[in-house]
């Protein structure tokens, strides 16, 4: 498509979504200056503050395929094949779905960055500046103005550049959008399960691992070198040093588990809600920059990317009005980010209260099992958010038949409340042991 | 008090509250710059896009009185002794208050500006700039960055700087603050009313009018010159050329509505509501900056003033500790404004829908009966916000212990309900003829 040869695009930040939008708009000839405050991620190893692991799911993976980045993505990953839950004794095992296509892939923040800057650089017309923050945003006259001082014109400026986004304030300066930002009263920290002296991991390798604490979560990604890497979620204000109380039986797997959360920082977490996505057909924001969200359902990256797909297609359908591309994109997009932003919300409590009920597990199977015996008609919610690619929105509707189709059901065969649940817990429980 | 004779602030926004606290805070010894990117209010008629009426009551009046200026912004004003609502024949009057006492005044923006900054001028230490935006706050090294390249260094900066703060942005930048803003659906319009060719005002001045209209609200505003500001809040979609029939009753008062409206700016309306209103003993916010309401309740500029009271009041109960200082004014404020915030939002409601209920004013002036009967124990809710400085908060809880011996007082007597209601609401509306 030669239409868009001679427009200019600006994205700001290469965080995550701004190399892999790079990438693909870059396919219908679009010339593009890509501009990060941060190194050149090649050139350095570690990047502090932000969690360092992913779970790469449909969307992702939807995503990556189509600049056919997938299968090296995969490599570069661990299979996570369901969650298991250390609560002493044990570890109890729940699959993350009824085969073994429906698993989620732990990938290191950096390496994927990496990978995806790598492929952006080597498309025609792409090019990167590192090492240089935009400082100002115009949004009348399309452009960035760098940290150097140089100014990069364009007929349309994408803000990729995260929760706290400079391309969001200059796009809605003065207009009437709504915006808010909430934080969690928990924030995490992350420490390291180091790989046993003779190299091989210290807990099975191909899960997530919870550990349910008194008024805290842990949350360990594996990581290809055998170690794996542990999110510690805990009321702001706790002492790091309190760590080996509040994960007694993380502590016993990560002997310097105080000394490690001590030198660790404390992390925010935020869930950004706003209209208003587009300027004309000047400047749009994608990913965290519209809608940060919690990271209990593990969908930021994989909603960030599926942002990617949808702007680009739109760009694809009108390729001579922008602005109707970019007014698609919010339409399409916005609706579902927010139902996503919700569910996050309400994972946080499912994962920091649920993880040690019993009755939540029992649901939490008996969807499994319905899911096995009728896989086209009963689709738990978590099943369709992370192993297909539903809209968020459509999902949840989706999950809400269900459920009254489950009380109807259980209003007819009464007596199999929560003692029928219980029973097929403990049946299952025994089956995954 | 000359412990503070050392300390150097740089205020940021001279739009109202900013030379009212200058002023104040002068008065300890602080050498004060106020920094603003408008002009000279003195030099300019007038100032587009902002309303202009304001109406001062209880809380704005105990301010001006610490400085010595209520008497001077008396004689600027327009007393206004109640509401009177145009619905189509003679319009209805009901009195603010339950004595002479209890009204409000109605002063040009300008004209109080103008003489808020005179008055900060003449106070020694105080320093002012204007046509000089603040284009960049520093938060560890306090000062400011003005658009002409000057940087004035302090021991604190006070955002003034209104709903878009920018030293609010940095007094917030990566710490864990919730922040909303959220704009009203409706928008505003400002015209006027003009003094008939004689001079004289088209209609009674002594009062605040009210136009209820088929989605939309008209409120007018004396003004000295005898004419009056009618701002017309509308659905911000709704077209210009549409007043007067949105507005029948207005559109005899004022033949040219259509042309006047089309030829103002939509204005918007926002709440912003936040927490982290300090930064250290450094940066500190306030009026707008730290709580955009809507104004119908009639409290922006009241409470952005009780704002640089309480906080100045602070200053010199913590001469030696300023972080105390501030901790303390974000401590006694932010709960109540919060309480503000709510009222202003649930007031526009009561106004467009309210004004034409004769059970909400049957309702309106039962309490203000029972507060003529029982003037100590029996305060209504709007008289304990205009007409005292209760708290906000305070004010609120209040509110709803009388509204629950309403409630039984109704209970026990039962029979006087509605109809109860509507005769002395009958009763009172002859008497008021």
């Amino acid at each position: 498509m030669e239409t868009t040869a001679d427009t200019r695009a600006v994205v700001v930040g290469a965080g995550l979504a701004g190399p892999l939008l790079a990438s693909m708009i870059a396919r219908h000839g679009h010339q593009v200056d890509m501009v990060e405050g941060r190194p050149d991620p090649r050139a350095v190893r570690h990047e502090g503050g932000r969690s360092i692991n992913l779970g790469m799911s449909a969307r992702a993976i939807t995503s990556l395929r189509e600049v056919g980045l997938w299968e090296e993505a995969r490599r570069l990953s661990v299979p996570m094949r369901g969650r298991m839950v250390h609560n002493g004794g044990e570890p109890a095992f729940y699959p993350y779905g009824k085969d073994p296509s429906e698993i989620l892939h732990s990938i290191r923040r950096d390496a994927l960055v990496r990978l995806l800057v790598e492929h952006a650089e080597k498309q025609p017309g792409v090019r990167l500046h590192f090492d240089n923050r935009c400082v100002g945003v115009d949004r009348d006259a399309p452009g960035v103005t760098l940290a150097d001082g140089t100014r990069l014109d364009a007929d349309f400026v994408v803000g990729a550049d995260g929760a706290s986004s400079l391309v969001r304030t200059e796009l809605q300066r003065g207009l009437p959008a709504d915006f808010s930002r909430k934080y969690l009263e928990w924030g995490y920290k992350e420490v390291t399960i180091r790989a046993t002296p003779d190299g091989a991991p210290a807990i099975p390798l191909e899960a997530l691992h919870i550990w349910p604490g008194e008024r805290g979560l842990g949350v360990a990604h594996p990581n290809v070198d055998n170690s794996l890497t542990v999110t510690l979620f805990v009321p702001r204000e706790e002492s790091p040093e309190r760590m080996s109380e509040v994960f007694p039986h993380l502590a016993t797997l990560v002997p310097d588990l105080d000394e490690q959360a001590t030198a660790a920082p404390m992390s925010h977490l935020t869930t950004v809600r706003t209209e208003q996505w587009h300027y004309q057909d000047k400047l749009v924001i994608l990913g965290d920059a519209a809608h940060a969200i919690y990271p209990f359902y593990g969908q930021g990256m994989n909603s960030s990317f599926e942002d990617c797909l949808v702007l680009d297609r739109m760009l694809a359908r009108h390729p001579y009005d922008r602005q109707a591309a970019f007014s698609a994109y919010e339409r399409a997009r916005k609706p579902h980010t927010d139902v996503l932003a919700d569910l996050s919300e309400l994972n946080f409590l499912e994962l920091r209260d649920g993880m040690r009920s019993p009755l939540r597990l029992a649901k939490n199977r008996l969807d499994l099992l319905l899911h096995k015996a009728f896989p086209r008609t009963w689709v738990p919610l978590y099943t369709l958010v992370s192993h297909t690619t539903v809209p968020y929105g459509d999902a949840l509707r989706r999950a809400r038949r269900q459920d009254r189709v489950a009380a109807a059901l259980a209003a007819t065969t009464a007596g199999l409340g929560a003692a029928g649940l219980l029973a097929a817990f403990r049946r299952h429980r025994r089956n995954h042991r």
